[in-house]
């Protein structure tokens, strides 16, 4: 088993990076903004908590996540049925194993997922996806699916959106026709919706308000607060799910204890969800759309397909196979890496064939952005020729002139 | 499956605690200390720092971490080989999910190690252990049990010394034998020393010193730094079990990203070992001999086996089954918890016999502490009549006269 490929990428840019050669760090899904300050003076006023915490998280960050998410999205939970962990992921982990159902994934689906279920030796079932459909799920597809399975009951889908990779959302009319099927056969949704709070309408709509019996909320603060390195995490379970929600506390007792007292304390504030965070989360969205929109106009679409973003840090890619001379996505990113210093993270780290020639284009690398200063002036991301892309633009140039020189006729 | 026996108790008596009734909380095994001043401060310095870290654990720690455990405890280590996580305890549930190996663990044995290997369907094997030899695993009950089982090389044990629950630690001739017997297997240990630098004597051994090739050295910052809600731990994997490594630093990556950041930095300074740690940790040492002292001489021996620690939170008790009508540990110490508002936590959470009426007495409940007026003045500690140790006698007291009302002949 190899380290995460996200992770992975992230190393070799890093060896890039030591070495002095030029690189343009497109592979790695991180937030580039800062901690909002509410948040950092509150970690530095809780940094002598050292108290272990009850494996559901604390109780106030609960009630305040209740709340925020209620405000935000529309949905309703209470504290009881909401679990706080070390980072989506663990939570996610943990959740699969005790579940011990049938993973289903759409393809292309974030890195971790199957990775995870690989370790708990639970099968993993890819369902096909479609340009047509913006690489979305339809319906159709998992309605089939489950009606070639024998027996009902045993199966688990992570949906995520707006998608890493994709960038795509889905439709409240698409959220709606995949609950009523997942209805049908008593599946149970993980709706990760980590990047929620960056739809760039800020209209994300979770799958929770039609198939609240049936959904589990995941999200946290990684990328909404650009607190990654923090790790903290939750999850809104459904009340009917109760039993399974007592299993992964009890799981969660014996594997980690609790999320860092110091970080619970100090996150309790971004789901207060106060004006300082509301103006935070307002400039990121639009620092994102910016960068967004400087991707989609910069690349070269002749020879690249570009599916725009409905939200996040991600444009999914489609190298078109006329023009690139490779076998696989792989083989072309590397070779792109070795070439250009540009890191993409290749579609079958997502689950894609290996010969579609897809890749993922994080737009998060934007090192001209001085947070703070758009944060006081926002409409400084609106000024002509602002350089604060300048980086961005030239990664997508090394990748538009390395198509050239690609063509299989040169 | 339950929660964590340890967080379920530390549940019970907060209950009791929020109701107003009188409550001795002997059942939790939370250091009383505060963390050091100096990794507080580096907390709050750090607050800002939001990056994903390497799944491994940040390098700088990791060098720390290699010349700190030689100079404390002699063995040498290089930063290549040690992963830090978010606690010893997710390091442990990802060490046995890669290892893969079904596991033995001495009677008694901490809480979670059993369900962890549950958890993931692991088989668990105990053995037995005696009065005699302190509740040791003695050599020859080791080497009985791998000569009873076909094939060699599939499994994993953890010894953890100053034990919890018994506080015993293993002499060097014992690590010797053992090293002798799990070399003749090629049998992996997992050496859980989270409370070496609390033996008593401040002459903690580590069992890798005779087994270097087949240890895995597992401990953190919760019980030496009064950290237990940072989440802060660590491995250090022999060079020869590099593989193995490399699987749990990949399943690392997969579930947990890596221990929170901040945190990390944090911790540096622990593992410098300057002379306010140094201090810190003598005057730490210095109050845990002292309230094992009280337990020691205040129980009543006469009805109640005790047997002294070497080293940690805890004193092991044996409550004689003649003086004492219950059919469990487990009904003894509910019964004790419901009539006293003392908390134990009985035998049988750690593997002991139901009917073997054992419980772990846990001395860190002394709130008449006042650590930073002691760290100035430990000379304090020694005076005549202090009153530090009050609320602990007091406890010992309810026990003792528990004790007389449970006479079977009254």
């Amino acid at each position: 088993m190899a380290i995460s490929p996200t992770l992975a990428i992230n190393n070799l840019t890093k060896e890039r990076l030591t070495k002095g050669l030029p690189t343009f760090k497109l592979g790695f899904g991180q937030s580039p903004f800062p901690v909002p300050e509410i948040l950092r003076k509150e970690l530095q006023d809780h940094a002598h908590v050292k108290d272990y915490l009850h494996s559901q998280g604390l109780l106030e960050l609960r009630e305040k996540i209740s709340v925020y998410y209620h405000r935000r999205f529309g949905i309703e939970s209470i504290a009881r049925n909401i679990i706080v962990g070390p980072g989506s992921k663990e939570l996610l982990f943990l959740t699969q194993l005790i579940l011990n159902r049938e993973l289903i994934l759409p393809k292309p689906s974030w890195v971790s997922y199957a990775p995870q279920a690989n370790l708990l030796n639970n099968a993993t079932h890819w369902l096909n996806t479609s340009e047509d459909n913006n690489w979305n799920l339809s319906a159709e597809e998992l309605d089939s699916f489950l009606a070639s399975q024998s027996g009902t009951s045993k199966h688990l889908i992570i949906l995520n959106y707006p998608n890493n990779p994709t960038g795509k959302s889905y439709k409240e009319e698409e959220l709606i026709r995949i609950s009523e099927v997942a209805r049908k056969y008593d599946l149970v949704i993980i709706s990760d919706e980590i990047y929620g709070e960056f739809d760039f309408k800020a209209r994300h709509i979770s799958i929770a308000k039609y198939y609240p019996e049936g959904t589990i909320v995941c999200s946290g603060l990684s990328k909404w607060c650009g607190a990654g390195g923090w790790r903290l995490g939750y999850m809104i379970f459904p009340d009917s799910m109760n039993e399974e929600l007592q299993a992964l506390i009890s799981a969660a007792s014996e594997c980690y204890s609790c999320a860092s007292a110091p970080i619970q304390y100090a996150s309790i504030k971004a789901f207060e969800n106060g004006p300082e965070i509301q103006r935070y989360t307002e400039v990121c969205r639009k620092i994102l759309i910016k960068a967004h929109e400087t991707v989609i106009n910069t690349i070269d679409k002749s020879m690249i397909n570009v599916f725009p973003a409905d939200g996040g840090f991600y444009v999914f890619l489609n190298f078109k196979p006329e023009y690139f001379p490779f076998d696989s996505s792989k083989e072309l990113c590397e070779r792109l890496l070795n070439d250009t210093g540009v890191a993409l993270l290749p579609g079958s780290s997502f689950g894609c064939k290996d010969d579609f020639l897809s890749a993922r284009l994080a737009f998060v690398d934007i090192p001209e952005i001085d947070f703070d200063q758009i944060l006081s002036d926002p409409k400084l991301l609106d000024q002509e020729g602002n350089a604060f892309f300048n980086s961005l633009k030239n990664a997508i140039f090394s990748i538009n002139n390395w198509s050239l020189i690609n063509l299989p006729n040169k």
